[in-house]
């Protein structure tokens, strides 16, 4: 176990150093598929496990062709390259047992954020030459749960025979923004699925902690608006504009005044605006990132149905034009308590301490889009979370996790998966 | 003379005494139409010189017809009430010396305005008597307008055999809210004209000072506009209404925010605003006086169809239905110096002192219509203001003129008309 | 009991048909007094029973007066008048059994609605004659509380020698509007009381149906706002104005954006706004009827210090004056459930169908500030529903009850009463 | 002629290839210093002609220090870059002929614009080699304007014989954005002067026409505001954040909305708005570039005022903090008809077409500093423009002159000089 340890430990820290962000996981996911087929997986990817309809906020082709040439120079494996080329990045890793039991899948994440890493000296991956080499930076701890994946994976192959039935290892793009989950399930990776379970490491959960069942994940939809008019000198001629300017404005406050619903939490936010080219011209275009949220499908819908006549009333009253993409989107969902109690059983075994989880709603996952699939097939599925230590919060320039953490994971998931397909 | 003066002064304080608002000057409408008959006037009244698809802002059938019933009651004569009952008041007398020569127009208005007039003792119609017996109020002068027009019949009638050509003069209702003028242009009251002249007592000309041409009336379009939305409980079930607040707010702040044209001054202004039914309640309906206006027509479009959008994108923003309702309009208009300099060598020898106006554009007058009609047909065509002692600003609810500027603005008027129909 | 319960249909109607508004309840409080008197309670009213300085919203000096009048030329007794004269219509009737035990009290409210009542034959008042003699109306069955508490006095005073302890019938002004509870706990009203009970008729609960405890009723404050600027003429001079106008719709939208609160239920309204003068004038006023909410008081704090923050803001922005009125207030509060079970024991004695309520919080109360007051000192107090047939919803024109609801209502009070002090 | 002509040509050709910014014209002042000297002028240069305290939207010591090393490594001239190295980077060249005579002064102005110079074949300056080498560009003819300086500098010197009084060029830094103007009037650079004139290329003129006197430039203000907030995250705690982008988006609307005034044109755009840094992320900045103007100052300053109280308002409303930075301010101007109708003398014997413009007022130009301060004390200003054929508009990345255009604007000043010191 101390060598499977140590090379966790080397992988993660390959990970972390060579991050890639969604949808442009082409190294990442070559060097999965690379270790799911020597330990003997029958491994599917790009295409073939993502249904390209469903992909959401996918960079355009010159950035996906322009991270392809940083892949190659990067280390990734040629012979998977040309399934992942065009930016559809999943992997699926297969173990069939042959003997007759049930089907257990796993999800993990591997994409990246758009984060410069911290270069001071105390942050552990700058001390420890594993700082990232790009502009990107895995400071949600992405690269352990891909690790973690693959910890599991070696496990499961070692002891093949004392498991039944079938393991599905899915490493799922584009988590972050909530963009890639969707297009996997709509390709039928989890259509056969009976046990799902998805994992994330640290929020807030302490070191030796373990959770699972009934987060509160909010159904959330991300979209980007632009509203395109016409630029024309401000002193000179501001009746021949058309002002993008104050459409937006007028999109922005009455974004946030939609009504709130009694039927339980919503949530909007326009993050990000970024409108007109100078000061002395009426502005021809205007972008935001919107965001809105709802404790379930019908409350998102709801703000969603709203932010949309907003958008489209605000571009009306100043006589532009407007774009509306959805690029990411998530439900909410409820997990299996049966499950979770089943993964606490095989959790306090490795030492963890257990805990059903009710959150109250806050952020979103895509992984729901698995959950409430598999649910509603019969099947059982949760998410869980392994506490740790970590140097800064997620998303922040100087987020670490604790490597002791990956471990104890991937021993609980292998003794799951056991106790699983022993039924 | 003085007989005149004493007459005259005695009309205008019972027009005073009895004001009508916009449309409804049945009782004035009658009594011009009785003396003009006397005098030995053609007469044309009511829809034979008023083109109802042209009338804006017109009160309601049930406004109208509980006016009637107060113009019954209160001196109106019957004899004329047939062909004013349904609110169209103009008036036409029309003087045809059968001598050859061209035609002379004047055009003055009757209308009052919804103000309660003041009560205090040191108001002069309050001590002489003749203050208003409704809620209305003559505070705009046009008593006394209605009043010179009068005066000029008599004088006209009288003196017949030294004048040539033909005389029109038009009595319009509805100046207020710039609502009247319109339906008798189209009606054709001034197509066969050669010389139109349009006045006002006061404005800020000093008593005994005389003021033609060159008015910068802006161009303007009155607005009234309702969202129209759906109630519900703004504790309980807020989601449910649709808010006509929201589409309000925002309708207000941007159309104030309509850009500004570089082809000249324009004007906005959501006067009124009267939305929601209570504290506790999801508005459901919202009102909002809105008043444009443009340095010329063109610009006045601008606005107007830049105000439509607005309003439009509003309600789709909250998705309430909306009802836009045009209720008065004006164009711009240019008065000629021809005509006016005429004028200044009558007002010369009557005494008052003369000077062409060239007004920065400020206020609106729908006399514009007929001057720009007579203006396309090659006639010659201005405004005109005789000064006076004014007891307060106009509108206000101490307003009141004096009295000795009557005379001698018919006497200007007589004198022009013989001079140019002498021509 | 028969004789009863016609005195009590007969009470009802007499008050159904003399409504008063919050703070004018001066017939009705006279009437409560002296039979409350009649019966041998101790009767306490007016400002010994309510601290003015915790009155909210309460009508000015002049309409106070004016009701006055009213209230004597329509059966108001001179007995009580002087006390009630001033706007404190709060009235407490104490029975002091003498004998050791605990102190009991209820409250009712007694104030109507600016609500003009049906006139359709098809409304019962109309039919029966009870129809309301003024503009006000009893839309909401405070009629029917009052007339509740003075039934439940009866019985308490018939029936004194099975009583122990000290029971207060505590009748309250204002609670439309939530502007009057607070004041009477202010005064130290139930300082004393063990045991405390609000009641309601209707509200949806199913006739011969019974409720009580843990509603959720929100926390409120209701802010009356006006905008003060300066008039001025739109088109002659924009510039010169002082536009409460603009001020007001800025208030509006970014009142309705304040963001959502991740610690619960909020909710924010202006549910009328009434601005401007004339079309054609800079609005130089605007009032605003501000309503927030919260799930607890801390949320309807952070909702209230934001909306100050709003409205100053935008006062500032257009440079205008703004003053906020606190005009009504509520708190939240949570059922007693051990207080509810007693009642559910008595309830069903007389016949009614009990439960538990587990609201969503939706609606405010301010018996709420009764109930803290007596929790707090360590006593047992709730909220509870007398179900009933209703015509039409609360606060619609022709809202009325089934009047067979009344007498179970009195008795189930009587009884818990009675198994109350014999503890 | 054709020598000079030739070498005008190559100087343009030099500084169209090494554009420099507001206050960062190092290389620029350093060429033109040295070619000053070179031909005799007394100069002077940085604080020595331009007040620090009036400098506005100059940029930070970091900038000034990165470009610093640019010029050096440019070609700007080590002898005058320790008197340019911090900023001030206005020069000054002065011929006094010592004959008794006016003072008589010249504006041209060095700066290029944060313009992408176009890269396609068409446009001359990548045809011949003399394309920007940086990421700015010279896309407003300043390039030309320094050239004309110099050009009038060699021939006045050449010709010192024919000349009296004496004669100052004025070569300014950072015109675009009305920025360095008034550093240089505040500095007493004109304390002396009879008779100035600035100078333009362009502008709609064409090719061998010449306007001068009565520019209607626009008074403006140019604010840079930024609201600073409190970032928190979007969905988990919505209440944490404090957030600028409602603060910003009602800024926008609410500036657009200043009422129009009847004084005359004004103008309000917020020309750039970035705000927020991510979309799940409450905003907690936003910076905006905002733009005022007025046909006057007075108009001017009503139009500033109210956007500085709108700023403050909107922050207020959101509690964050603001901040306001004046980054350029330039007043009106009336150019003196006597000195226009001089140079058109003048410019006539040189065989350009002249016209007195009367230019509707639209943009801005801060040489209006320098025309009023020497009207002020009694002198005569005005501004001209030189036509020619442009390649595109001004600030268009393809915009060029025709070259044609440069030697007879310098015979034009020449002789306009000649004329003036002869008197």
């Amino acid at each position: 176990m101390s060598d499977l340890k140590s090379t966790l430990i080397e992988w993660r820290r390959d990970f972390h150093k060579h991050p890639e962000v969604g949808f442009l996981e082409m190294r990442t996911a070559s060097l999965v598929a690379k270790r799911l087929t020597d330990l003997g997986y029958e491994v599917k990817l790009g295409r073939e496990v993502m249904n390209p309809d469903y992909c959401m906020g996918k960079p355009d082709d010159e950035e996906t062709a322009e991270h392809y040439e940083w892949a190659k120079e990067n280390g990734a494996l040629e012979e998977f390259l040309p399934y992942l080329k065009d930016g559809y990045t999943g992997v699926v890793g297969i173990l069939d047992t042959k003997a007759p039991g049930p089907t257990v899948a796993y999800r993990v994440d591997m994409d990246a954020l758009p984060i410069y890493e911290s270069t001071e000296e105390s942050h552990v991956p700058k001390q420890k030459d594993f700082r990232s080499v790009n502009n990107y930076m895995h400071a949600c701890g992405h690269d352990a749960h891909t690790t973690i994946g693959l910890g599991l994976a070696t496990l499961l192959s070692e002891n093949k025979d004392q498991l039944r039935g079938k393991i599905k290892l899915i490493f799922q793009p584009a988590e972050e923004g909530v963009r890639g989950a969707r297009s996997m399930v709509e390709a039928g990776v989890v259509d056969d699925v009976d046990y799902f379970m998805a994992l994330h490491i640290g929020t807030g959960v302490p070191f030796n902690e373990f959770l699972a069942s009934n987060n509160g994940y909010l159904a959330t939809s991300k979209l980007d608006v632009t509203f395109k008019g016409l630029a024309s000198h401000a002193g000179g001629h501001p009746e021949e504009g058309k002002n993008a300017m104050l459409a937006a404005a007028s999109a922005v406050l009455n974004l946030h005044a939609i009504p709130r619903h009694s039927g339980g939490s919503t949530r909007v936010n326009v993050g990000e605006l970024h409108a007109g080219s100078g000061r002395n011209v009426i502005a021809d275009s205007a972008s935001l990132k919107v965001e809105i949220r709802g404790e379930n499908s019908e409350l998102n819908a709801y703000m969603k149905n709203y932010a949309e006549e907003v958008i489209k009333g605000a571009a009306l009253m100043h006589q532009v034009d407007y774009d509306i993409k959805l690029v990411g989107e998530a439900v909410n969902a409820v997990g299996s308590v049966k499950l979770a109690e089943k993964m606490f059983q095989e959790a306090e075994k490795v030492g963890l301490k257990c805990q059903l989880e009710e959150n109250k709603p806050s952020g979103s996952e895509d992984a729901t889009y698995f959950i409430n699939a598999v649910q509603k097939q019969g099947g059982y599925a949760t998410y869980c979370v392994f506490g740790t230590n970590l140097a800064a919060g997620h998303h922040n320039e100087k987020f670490d996790i604790d490597e002791e953490s990956i471990l104890p994971a991937v021993q609980t998931l292998f003794e799951t998966t056991k106790s699983l397909t022993a039924e």
